[in-house]
């Protein structure tokens, strides 16, 4: 299935250009619950009429992978990746809806956008093998990972508000397939940034379920994302940024403006890896 | 006044040594309503009849300073400290209860108590100054920030199960007083390892809450927690450790064990900073 989160938070099923009301249930609800009945066969709402949501609004943590493709450890110059770092968190209250416009905070320092495959966790996961790990991921969607670069941890310049983008479509694992081979694509005003394929993720997304699930408990609707490929690149006021994953269209669109155009309160900027310009736009991956 | 969560998560006022049921009401519905025609006049139940909880289950977020006190710094011989590193966050799944059992993953890396003073946000912040940032705090708590010591990123470190021990008692705000007049004690085993007063803070509870709030937004029931002093030391399976915070008793206790005994699933052991051996139980600080 194809699930929305729309207008006030409720979960619909998308069905062509149409949003199919779930009883006004949340994504949550729908996760843990499922969809009694199955899907109503009412007519929907065109898509362009509703306003669509992150799939998942108020997940219990959003973990995110730090270095998880070889090519961008090798732009960001780092010897460590995601099996020396393991995971790090993002704050919830970064998410921001399909469509909507991420605010740089700081006039003084550089922001990325970093593309990602995320999948949303089903049920209780702890201590769960490669195995079965994806036993436990309810679905897919696009994740946008805007990082500030920097010496702040990772939290911090992670989390900013409306740092994370997600969505607009959480397609169902079973419907979904194989989370080892989509295709990623990320541009900038319409330059293509990031274009790269999860085969060549170091930690497979079984692989990440496992291991957070056995540092934490994994509880239904949070979120874990893969990492992002090379490609990032600063983020200036007016951009547009757009992320493509194969299956999961809609893209994910959002706009970029200087927010608060107030200096950065930490002396963070001289530390941690500041990556080379982004490739020339258009070339081969 | 003095609050604390207990049994199945309903908060109580502590008049002496016994807990005045507020009718069903989790802390996070004191915090945002209040108690309405304040605290019943009910005896209460004694102390040692209840189950004491953390006194926050399930805050939005756990923001931690990472390094705020010199002498901490200097010990972690680190450049970095709160000025330039921002916050870290806690996964809200390692919370534990006062009592509970820190479960120690790995048979093969080093794990830290670090005793702290944590504050509970009130209300909603968004871009407070420093001068009413103390205005969102609701109230006060003793926090360990268990730690695991290496080069994973810090939210992996420091989110294990079990390594967020939070609690007894919340006092508020009105009745708590100077958050940078604070005596906190913690002993291992009734070794007295740390020994250090909140005015030694490099950012102050009002500064981090300031920053916290330019970064993300800070929900109600949100946790921000102060930074360790000197003193943080290795912990081993069968240890009792102790937390005191003047204004904040009882103390917070718990219990160490080796739970899973498997090797740590990342290479991270070999980086980040190791501290040398705690200093010698009572000494003066």
């Amino acid at each position: 299935m194809r699930l929305v989160t729309y207008d006030d938070g409720r979960a619909g099923v998308l069905r062509g250009d149409r949003v199919v009301d779930l009883g006004g249930r949340t994504m949550l609800d729908v996760i843990t619950g499922g969809i009694p009945g199955g899907v109503p066969e009412a007519a929907g709402t065109p898509l362009d009429r509703v306003r669509l949501r992150a799939p998942v609004l108020d997940p219990s943590k959003i973990i995110a992978a730090p270095v998880n493709y070889r090519d961008h450890q090798a732009e960001m110059s780092v010897d460590s990746q995601v099996g020396v770092l393991g995971f790090f968190l993002k704050a919830p209250s970064s998410i921001l809806d399909p469509g909507g416009t991420v605010q740089l905070p700081y006039h003084d320092r550089r922001f990325d956008q970093e593309g990602e495959l995320a999948l949303v966790i089903g049920r209780t996961a702890r201590r769960v093998g490669e195995d079965t790990a994806l036993d436990h991921v309810f679905g897919y969607t696009g994740l946008l990972d805007i990082t500030m670069r920097g010496g702040e941890d990772r939290s911090t310049r992670k989390s900013f508000e409306t740092f994370t983008p997600m969505g607009p479509v959480l397609v169902t694992a079973d419907e979904f397939g194989d989370p080892a081979d989509v295709d990623l694509r990320c541009w900038v005003n319409g330059d293509l940034r990031q274009d790269a394929n999860t085969r060549d993720l170091i930690w497979s997304a079984a692989r990440l379920v496992s291991y957070a699930s056995w540092v934490t408990t994994l509880h239904p609707g949070d979120i874990i994302t893969t990492g992002t490929p090379a490609g990032v690149g600063p983020l200036a006021a007016g951009d547009a940024i757009r992320l493509r994953l194969s299956g999961l269209g809609p893209d994910l669109a959002v706009a970029v403006r200087a927010d608060a155009a107030v200096a950065s309160h930490t002396a963070g900027r001289d530390r941690g890896p500041v990556p080379p310009p982004p490739p020339v736009p258009g070339a081969a991956r």
